[in-house]
């Protein structure tokens, strides 16, 4: 129950049920703040701590997330707790009122300080449309392994960018038709992938694996994911080794850390798997991870996708019992992403690949102008919302990028 | 020339004209110290640097390599000379002797917090043989990409592990011939892979490429790599992504980081190219990175293998500009390893993979026993050595692992 002096508008996604967190700064200042997102408004909750609170004031006065992720289940809670009893009356208005700041005032940054980054490729959909796409003859369109276990890569974690961070496109080399060796230039096939990420708190050491049934000792939150590829880069490079430069460029992720403490209405049962996943892969009994997040692409304010997270092959939970099964250790600021996010429609799928059949069928936009891949300046924009408790809304936001024009790089080039 | 009271034995490949760079500790005490290597001793440098030199006490004061790292090459160049002064004289001896300490009394430590890291596949003759092995039928061992760019991966940067560390053998999935789905257990295909690795100090912007003729402008130094493998796991999970638990439970570096102002009088002309590399990919005029770095492999002691590094197809200079072509920014302590480093001859390959061609020949050991793959209990150890100044060797040391037997890991398993 907001207190009467929080004036959350009718409906809002970030009522009192969301209350996700994230880091900004206000104006020039350079000093980075905690603060939780309520309404229009974001709640400086390190100056609330330091006020009423000064066991939480150090993790709550830090200039990034982590030390709250490193905190641990019993923390989140008691944080949790507490951030809603200030938004409920329980201290005084004047304790909390000057330290509630219009979110259009403030500027977000990454939420977290990112260690490794692990993508996954866990749609079954998306996965049916590659394979449809680049191998048009097979009969199966996955890959042997692909229902056996969640199948992932690691990423550049330093290049992780906060929503509304421009995007260049990348150069590098590329097949032409035609042509035998490669040609060197920008990317023509530039694409975006809509996913959810998710990141973890608590370490887990080496030498153990994450069990399904303790994703949430160790995950804190989630957030949106712009996995932005280079296609052409991709194809030709991503043989042997998987994926490299066609990725490496940028990967955007959406400001505010949805706690899973805020997800419980939106969890759902996976899809039945067949195969049955072997015994480390199997859901927790009765507390499996599907998430019905309802996410919408948006192509310059065009929307072009609405792909649904309940559908995903493989949970998060699943996700982590896999990274970690071979005793990899996580540590506190470890980001993993689901995999391009598409459902069983057309207008669900998470990618221009598919949206355009790899350009072979290109998008039409309602203003008339059709699209097969990115170009410049085009502005891609992913936004969820998940159920809450009630009827509640609970909403990520968006992660949101614009393409800017290559640049000319590299030497003698 | 080293000062009268420095008794550095001769011939050691620890001598004054290497002077490499770790982080030690003494005892039981948890305070972390830059140290330099030098004879059988090392150089607490931070607290020189505290009694005589203060504009250097924050950097060699630190707790690991990361601010030297990031000084940039002017400071790298100004700290070893005054490292080289206080070990010749230059000031006198009770300031430097307090500071010295054995190096059978320190323990060793990860010299740098990694940011990314990323494995290279850049030495022809390893690729050869690997498409030998695997796609005996092929006409041509090598992928189409391969002579045309230093093809790569990012690996997981948060389980390098430093020299010493035991590894424990990993769990997943594999086949296993006459079933039909997946099992899951212990790696039964356990090997190492002998790489060279470097760490990048100066950062660079998102957006530009670093150039090949700049490659000395951002990287600070270089180390020994194993790069243990589970090739049964890497096979079943790494098409079409990539390595991924084949590779992420454990990847050991020595703890001595060489700068490359010690490794002048190895640098060598790579062998010839043929295809010509794209320009962004020429080596810079005059100014090639081919390093002529001799490395050996021991087995429980034996020597298995002596793979030369001058003879790797891309040198590092390359790889770096491979990986940022695409505008992907570098941060200090960002690492990338060589890739499998093997020369044309059996004794010179460098995994055993390779040396037992995929177990089929087994590696015979002087005491009689045999290797196919990696036992519980064996300890892997490479070291390396590069000539120095005026016929001295400049060593690397060595990187060592001990294989600990699997543990039960994964949930429900």
């Amino acid at each position: 129950m907001a207190a009467e002096w929080l004036d959350v508008p009718a409906g809002s996604a970030f009522g009192t049920a969301n209350l996700p967190y994230g880091v900004f700064s206000i104006g020039a200042e350079p000093v980075r703040r905690v603060g939780v997102a309520v309404g229009d408004r974001v709640l400086d909750v390190g100056a609330v701590a330091r006020a009423v609170r000064a066991d939480f004031a150090g993790l709550l006065g830090a200039e990034s997330l982590n030390p709250l992720l490193a905190a641990g289940p019993a923390v989140w809670r008691s944080v949790r707790a507490a951030v809603r009893g200030w938004l409920s009356g329980a201290v005084p208005a004047e304790t909390v009122l000057p330290h509630l700041v219009d979110r259009a005032a403030v500027r977000l940054h990454l939420p977290f300080e990112v260690a490794d980054y692990v993508d996954f490729y866990s749609c079954e959909q998306h996965a049916v449309n590659a394979g449809r796409i680049f191998r048009p003859d097979a009969e199966e369109p996955l890959p042997p392994n692909w229902r056996h276990l969640p199948i992932g890569y690691h990423g550049r974690a330093g290049t992780l960018v906060v929503s509304g961070t421009d995007v260049v496109r990348p150069s590098g080399q590329r097949r032409e038709p035609g042509r035998e060796g490669p040609v060197f230039g920008p990317s023509a096939r530039l694409d975006f992938e809509a996913e959810v990420g998710f990141v973890v708190g608590v370490p887990s050491p080496r030498g153990r694996g994450v069990r399904v049934a303790d994703f949430a000792e160790h995950v804190f939150g989630a957030f949106l994911v712009n996995d932005w590829s280079a296609r052409d880069l991709q194809a030709w490079e991503y043989v042997p080794l998987g994926p490299f430069l066609g990725k490496s460029f940028a990967t955007s992720v959406s400001p505010w850390v949805v706690p899973l403490a805020a997800l419980s209405a939106a969890r759902v049962a996976p899809p039945p798997r067949d195969p049955e996943p072997l015994p480390y892969l199997r859901d927790a009994e009765g507390d499996p991870w599907g998430l019905d997040l309802r996410l919408t692409v948006r192509l310059n304010g065009h929307v072009v996708s609405r792909p649904p997270f309940a559908r995903m092959y493989w949970t998060p939970a699943q996700q982590l019992a896999h990274l970690t099964v071979n005793g990899a250790a996580v540590r506190t600021g470890d980001v993993f992403a689901s995999g391009t996010v598409s459902g069983p429609e057309r207008g669900e799928w998470g990618s221009l690949l598919e949206l355009s059949w790899n350009g072979a069928d290109p998008v039409r936009l309602p203003d008339g102008r059709e699209r097969g891949f990115l170009r410049d300046g085009d502005v891609v924009s992913i936004s969820a919302t998940a159920p809450g408790p009630g009827g509640a809304v609970v909403g990520f936001g968006e992660v949101t990028g614009r393409v800017l024009p290559a640049v000319g790089n590299g030497p003698n080039a």
